[in-house]
């Protein structure tokens, strides 16, 4: 299968991190890059991912460089892939602009996914040539690591492609949701951006610090959410009637809390006490540092979670 | 320390839990449950518990029932323990009666703390004689298992009891935070309630179903959580110049995401269409069956988060 290879636009974070996950799995991959110094930061990120991947599956000693092409031109990049996944900057004008150059090149029926964060695969689709091969597959950072990844389509999009996009992502092992409807953020970013916005709310109105704010997830909710979603855990919360009782029982209490939830705004001020509530506890620890921390966790974690028997069918 | 033992108020879920911690510790524990009939289920309880414990921390094969009462005498049950841990079922105008009538008992600076999900420690110590030695440390179900306790004080507490407290919750190796004011679901609930409300908007909306939103959590954001706070997981999106540079240029799409969330009803329909969602994903598990698989997933990742070293010391 994809016996072409992959295409990916972008060798930053996500571009390099999908560059390992692909080639982790046999697949050739190119990735076109415009800054002629990136092949140095590609091939070392990947070297770091490798060794992360090696631990929790069979894997080669060595990267399989002959598999990679690195290049700075674009055409080159276009030649026939399986599969096209855009890593560009998350603007849009700059989307569209490198978008209507490879169609150029591309034959007009190649899937192009993008990994987008903030845009919809609506806007993005709107000044292609052939709109209906375009759709968002957006990762979690890193994509090696992380396994969701969020699959939509725009109002333009052929309905056939998110089936397809599912087979392709679920082809190097992801867990792929597949959205009824674009929305700003898709699922998880949605998410994360109403429990972030009542972190900022807590912090602005002085309920904890930020410190403890963090400390709250670690050792509380954020335990349960590595392996319960919300519904399951509140059908857990339910006693013997599960969901539908803890929602009858306990939803005016869930509506109280709706109701107290804040509307902050990152304003400048909110903006340096969030910073410096985070500074104050990180004991000069480097983004580096932490970041080789946390893929260490997520490594365990990903291996603990395969020999557990999953808490239900839908984990 | 803590010689006098502890006494529990209401030997449910939470109060039978705390039981098999604070034995698990060597303390001394009183339950005053009114249901005659809950004996047999807080042994039973609390043997299962005590299993799941002994996979954390070396413990004796068999519980110490010698140093468990349980009485459905509150009198007894309030022969001067060190401390109160009250966790009747979460009704103001229950809890106030409660507490009116332990007052009678007990000597008139034993702290009492409140298990309360909803109620506010100011509520609570309205009507006490002694209102100073009430406030509230909140835990997260099951609590001999998830760490996090909240502490928080109402207008009337004595400052020094929330640090008394935080020794107290620590002395059984909680994680203890302390709230600088009272609030509505204190933290860790306030973020389940904003994050709660969007999962309900998604599925009222029809952008993802409820099985897609719950893995969506579980292979994607909830991973990062078990190990990093909300703060620092945008700490280490911001690249090298961290938070200050991730709130500088995602700052602004956060907000856009803020204005673009839900703020949907529990309706009856929505309700329905919650549980019906859940149902069709859970193959008849019972929520017995998800409730163990919950534990052993919950000792098993415990187990992790002490062996690996905290990705910073704010972990």
């Amino acid at each position: 299968m994809y016996k072409n290879g992959i295409t990916l636009l972008g060798g930053g974070l996500i571009g390099a991190s999908w560059a390992a996950l692909f080639l982790s799995k046999g697949a050739r991959v190119t990735v076109y890059e415009p800054r002629a110094t990136a092949e140095e930061e590609i091939t070392a990120y990947i070297k770091t991912a490798w060794a992360d991947l090696a631990k929790l599956n069979p894997l080669s000693a060595a990267v399989p460089w002959a598999q990679l092409s690195i290049t700075t031109n674009l055409k080159t990049a276009c030649q026939n892939p399986d599969w096209v996944q855009e890593n560009a900057p998350d603007r849009l004008d700059l989307k569209q602009k490198l978008l209507k150059e490879v169609e150029r090149y591309l034959p007009s029926d190649t899937p192009i996914a993008s990994s987008t964060t903030a845009l919809l695969p609506g806007a993005i689709q709107e000044k292609m040539r052939y709109p209906e091969r375009l759709l968002v597959g957006h990762p979690f950072n890193p994509p090696h690591l992380i396994p969701l990844v969020e699959v939509a389509g725009g109002a333009r999009t052929d309905p056939a492609l998110l089936q397809q996009a599912k087979q392709f992502y679920e082809h190097f092992e992801r867990e792929v949701i597949v959205l009824k409807k674009e929305a700003i953020g898709h699922v998880a970013n949605r998410l994360n951006a109403a429990l972030y916005r009542e972190v900022v709310n807590i912090v602005a109105n002085d309920i904890a610090s930020v410190e403890d704010v963090d400390r709250a997830m670690i050792h509380g909710p954020g335990l349960r959410w590595a392996f319960l979603g919300p519904n399951l855990v509140y059908h857990l919360g339910g006693g013997a009637g599960g969901y539908a009782q803890y929602l009858q029982h306990l939803g005016p209490s869930q509506e109280a809390r709706w109701r107290d939830l804040g509307t902050p705004e990152l304003s400048n001020d909110i903006k340096e006490k969030l910073v410096n509530g985070l500074e104050s506890c990180l004991n000069d620890a480097s983004p580096a540092q932490l970041r080789a921390q946390r893929d260490a966790a997520l490594v365990a974690l990903l291996h603990l979670k395969k020999q557990l028997r999953p808490p239900s069918e839908n984990a």
